[in-house]
C-alpha cells in the first residue's frame, strides 16, 4: 500500500514525513548545512563567483536530507484552483456536427497559434499584452503549442505555471484554449522529424493525464489536439497505418475522460494533419471530438474545392471540423517554406470555403519568426495573411461578439 | 564477439584491460590527476568547502581514464556468495495448493512487509535487531518492496549490498524472504499512481533478470513477487486487459526461470492486487507459482466471506495463495486512508479466514510511518493491527517452531 | 508547422534566430558573460584548478543564451559531404545470389573487423595507418562495430566523425566498409548480454536513420549490418521468435531504402548469429539484402560440412551470404573463450567451405585485445588465425587486385 489515491488523499490528515527518532541528526545536519552554505555565501561574494554559488545552492536543493525530499513524500499533483477564475466560460461540447455552448448554440471558433509558451517566455514576450491583442484581432479562441522538448526541458511543475498564466489571461479576455501537444512524426517507431519533436507514447500518454488531471471542470480550456501531425515522412520515420493510430488516439481519449469527460479531445490524421480520408470508413470510437486538418496552400492542387472535399472537408458534414493551423507567405519573405508559399490567394479561398463548411479554424504564427508568420515584428504589424485572417475575425467578431 | 557468457567468463583468465603501448600517457595522466587532486584537497581544507571537494572527487572518478572505466571493461554482474550463509534452510516449493518444504510438508508463512530498505537505510533503521524483532513476533517470512524508484536512484549494486544483508540476516533467524518489485500501476500504458512507482516492462524484465541472476540456489530467497499492485485506477492510468498482463506475468516467469527454477514467482491481480476472478477461467501457464491478494477492509462488503470467496479465496483450492498484504487502522490514527480504515474487527475476520483456507499471510507495514502500520514507533510498540498479527504469528510458531 | 523536412531546408533562406528586439539584452548578457568568464579564468589560474574551470566553461556553452542553442534553432543534420572523396568506386548491389559490381560482375569480400572506433580513438590507434596495414593484408572490406554504448557516450555528431574518417581512409585504399551495429541480445525484451550492447528498438531506428541519412550515395560504405547477434541466450534474455525478428528487421530496412536504396542490408539470424534456418521457409521480405551467419568453431560439431550446410551455407545457393564474424585461438592464449577455442585445423576449413559457396566473409578482431584476436600487438603482428586468414585475402588479391 503507502499510497492514497488523489481523491482519497484530500480526506486524510498528512502524515508527518520524518519520525521523532530522526531528528535530532536531522538538527545536526541543518546546522552544518546553515554553516557551509553561509561560507559558501560569503566565499562567492570574496571572489566575485556568482555562477558558482548558484550552482552549489542547486546542487544543494537537490540532495535529499530536507523531509520533503525523500521519493516517498514527494507531494501528489494538485489540480488548478478554479476559485481564482474571474469568469466561467460556457463550456463547449459536441452536438453532431457542431462545437456548440451550455445552451446548445453552435459556436464557429477562430484563432491563431502563438508560439510554444516556453519559447515566449525565454524571449521575454509571454504576457497578458500578447493575448489582449490576439483578442483584438477578434480571435475566440487561442492554440499553444507544447513542443515536448521545451516540457521535458522547463519541467512539468514550471511549464503548468506558463499554463496556468495562459489560462488566467485567457479567462480574463474571453477566449477559449487549444492545448496542443506539438509533435511531428511517428509514434509507433518513435521518430521525429527534429529533436524539438520528440516524444515516445509513454510520454503522451503521460502528458495528457497531467493535463486532464489539472484543468479537469475549467472551461476555458476547450481542447485538447493530442498530437500535432502524425507522418510517416515518405517512409523515412517508418510505418504507422490508420488503425494503430486510431488505437493510440481512442486510448487518449479513455484516459483524458477517465480525468475529465467536459473537454473535446481533437485528432488529426497522416501527410502532417493533413488527410482525413480514413475518417469515412473507420472514425475514432470515441463520442465527443472534433477532426484536425492543416489544409497549407501546397498541400493541394488548384482548384481547392474538390481535393479539400475529398481530405478533409466533407468529415464537416458529419463531425466538428477545426483547422489548427494554416498560413501562407510568398516566397520570398523570410522564412518561407513548403508547403506554405502562395501569392495570397489562397487566403480568401481557404476562409470562404470553411465559412462555407461551418468550420472553424486558428491561422499559425503569431510570432515573427516562426513561419508562415501572422505578425512581422513584436509591434505586432500584420503580414499579409495575418491582415486577412485579422479582417475575416473581426466580421465575425463584429456580427457575433464575445460576452 | 567480444563476449563470453556468465558461465565461459569464469573459466578463462582475465584479459588485461589496458595494452604495454598505452601505459606510458597514462602514467602520465595519473601524475597530472595526482597533482589535481592534492591541490583540490588542501584548497578545499583551507576554504572549508566539502561538498565541492565531494563533487570534485565524483567527478573524477566518473572519467575514463583508469582501466576499469572503459566500457568494454565492465565487469559482468557476480552471483551471492553462498558459502558465506550459515545455514541452509529448506527450499520452499509448490505442490498442489500448498508451499511446501524439500520433506514435502505444506508451510504456512506468516509475517510482515517491512518498509523499503533504502528508506529504512536513509533513516538509520537497517540493521539486523529489525529483523529480530520481526523474528520475535512469530513471523516465518519478511517481505521486502524494493520502489522502482529507490532501485534506480541507489543504483543496482549498492541496492544488492542491502538486499545482501536482508539474506544474511533472515537466513540467521531462520526467516524467508519475499523480493517484491513495488510498483502500483499500469505495466502496458507505463503510467504509474505516484513517480515512486514509476518503472517499465524493460526495466522490470531487467530487475527480475538481476535478481534471479545473483539469489539462484538461496532458499532463503523463497518468493518474487513480480509486481506489486497492478491497476488501471478506473481507467486514470489506461487499459491492460488480463490477457496482455498473463502474458507479460509468463514471459517474466519464463527469464526467472531460465536463471533460477527454484523459487516461487507470486503473481497478483487488478483492481490493486485485489482481484484473482480471472484465474478461474485462465489461470497463468507457469508451473510452480503462487497467486496474490490484497484484501483491505475496505475492497469488500461485509458479510466479507462470500465477497473474499469470490475475489480470491476460490483460488487456495487450486494453487497456493498468499496475502502479500493486509492491514487496517482507525479513521483517526495518523496516515489512515481508504482502503484501510476499520474498527478492529477485520482483523480476527480477516486472519480466521486465511486460517480455514490455508493460506499464507503478510501484514503492511512494519513501519511507524507507512501506514497502516504494524508498529507506533521505532521501539516497536505494535499497534493496534500490529497487536494482533503478532499473536496469531506467535500462536502459529509455538505450535509448529522454525528449526 | 515550424518545420521544414530535410529536402525543403535546403531550398530557402535560413530565418535569423534571434529578432532584432532581443538583440539589447542579449548584448548585455554577453558583457557579463565575458566579465564572468575572465574573472573565472583568472581564479583558475590564481587557484590552480583547472578541472574546475573545465565544468565551469562546460555548463556555461550548456546554457541557453547563444542564439543556436535555444531548442528551436537546433540545425538539421547534414549528409556526408561527397564531393571531397577522391575515388568513386563501383556501388556494390546484389544480384540473385551475389553480390556484383556496377558492371553486373560478382564480388566476394573478405577482410576484417577492426574494433569500435571509439575505442580505437580512445587508445590512440585511430589513424589511416591502421586501414593501410588492413589493405596491405589484401583485405577488400572493413567492418566496424559501432558498439550502441560507445555511440551514445560519445554523442551522434563526435561519433559521425570517426565514421567520416573511416569513409575517407577506406576510399582511398579502395576498401568497402560494414557499419555494424553491434548489439548482443534480444531486441523484443531490449535485453542484452552486457551494458555495452544496450540500446532499445527506438534507438536501434534512430541510428540507422541517422545512418542512412549521412551516407546516401557513399558507394564506400557498401553495407549496414542491422543488429550484430540476435540471440535469447537461452531464455536468459527473454523469449523472440522469428516472426517478430523477420518484421523488425523489415522495418529497419525500410525505413533505410526510404533514405537510401544504393546500400546492401545485412540481416542475423538466432544463436549469436550463427542459424539461418528459419530463411529457407520464410525469407526477409525485402529486396537487395545479405544474409548473415558466424560460424566460431565451437558453434557446430565436426565434421562441420553439414551442420554448416543446415544451419546458414544452404542459404548461398539463393542469396549473397557473408560472414560477418569467424576466428579462432588456442585454449592457453589470453582471452581464449568459447565458442572460438580451436587447434587451428578449424581456419582451412572454414575458408575452403565458404570459397566453394562462393560466400564472402570478415574475421573477428583486428585488434591484439579483443578476442578471437587476429593480431597480437599493435605492431601488427598476426596470431595464428590472424596468419591463416591474411594468407587466404592475399592470395585472392593477388588473383584479381583492387583497382
Amino acid at each position: 500500500m503507502n499510497v492514497m489515491t488523489n481523491v482519497q488523499r484530500l480526506a486524510v490528515a498528512q502524515r508527518p514525513a520524518v519520525n521523532k527518532n530522526f531528528e535530532p541528526s536531522f538538527e545536526l545536519r541543518n546546522v552544518y548545512c546553515y554553516l557551509v552554505e553561509n561560507i559558501c555565501i560569503v566565499l562567492s561574494l570574496v571572489l566575485f563567483i556568482p555562477n558558482q554559488a548558484k550552482a552549489e545552492a542547486t546542487a544543494s536543493e537537490n540532495q535529499q536530507g530536507i523531509s520533503g525530499d525523500f521519493w516517498w513524500s514527494q507531494p501528489y499533483p494538485k489540480p488548478f484552483d478554479a476559485s481564482r477564475l474571474r469568469h466561467q466560460p460556457s463550456f463547449i461540447s459536441v452536438k453532431g456536427k457542431d462545437f456548440v455552448d451550455q445552451a446548445g448554440k453552435p459556436i464557429v471558433f477562430q484563432g491563431v497559434s502563438i508560439a510554444d509558451p516556453d519559447r515566449l517566455e525565454s524571449l521575454g514576450h509571454w504576457n497578458r499584452e500578447l493575448f489582449g491583442v490576439v483578442a483584438s484581432w477578434g480571435a475566440n479562441v487561442v492554440r499553444l503549442p507544447v513542443h515536448p522538448v521545451a516540457y521535458r526541458k522547463r519541467g512539468k511543475k514550471a511549464y503548468f505555471k506558463l499554463l496556468d498564466q495562459a489560462v488566467h489571461w485567457a479567462n480574463e479576455l474571453s477566449l477559449y484554449l487549444i492545448i496542443d501537444w506539438h509533435s511531428m512524426g511517428n509514434l509507433e517507431t518513435e521518430m521525429f522529424q527534429h529533436p524539438m519533436y520528440e516524444t515516445t507514447l509513454t510520454e503522451t500518454f503521460a502528458f495528457w493525464r497531467s493535463i486532464a488531471f489539472r484543468y479537469k471542470g475549467i472551461s476555458t480550456v476547450a481542447f485538447y489536439e493530442l498530437f500535432n501531425e502524425p507522418t510517416r515522412s515518405n517512409g523515412t520515420l517508418g510505418q504507422i497505418d490508420w488503425k494503430t493510430w486510431k488505437k493510440m488516439m481512442e486510448e487518449l481519449i479513455s484516459i483524458i475522460y477517465a480525468h475529465d469527460d467536459k473537454v473535446i479531445p481533437l485528432v488529426a490524421g497522416f501527410n502532417w494533419a493533413y488527410e482525413l480520408e480514413e475518417v469515412a470508413r473507420d472514425p475514432i470510437e470515441q463520442e465527443g471530438i472534433g477532426y484536425v486538418s492543416h489544409p497549407y496552400p501546397q498541400k493541394a492542387e488548384r482548384p481547392y474545392d474538390p481535393n479539400w472535399d475529398k481530405a478533409f472537408g466533407y468529415v464537416a458534414e458529419k463531425y466538428p471540423l477545426i483547422i489548427t493551423e494554416m498560413g501562407y507567405m510568398k516566397a520570398d519573405e523570410p522564412g518561407a517554406h513548403r508547403p506554405a508559399i502562395d501569392d495570397g490567394s489562397y487566403g480568401p479561398l481557404v476562409t470562404d470555403y470553411l465559412a462555407k463548411k461551418g468550420a472553424s479554424w486558428v491561422a499559425w504564427c503569431f510570432d515573427p519568426e516562426w513561419s508562415p508568420t501572422l505578425i512581422k515584428d513584436w509591434n505586432f504589424t500584420p503580414t499579409m495573411s495575418g491582415a486577412h485572417f485579422r479582417k475575416i475575425m473581426l466580421q465575425r467578431d463584429k456580427a457575433d461578439p464575445q460576452p
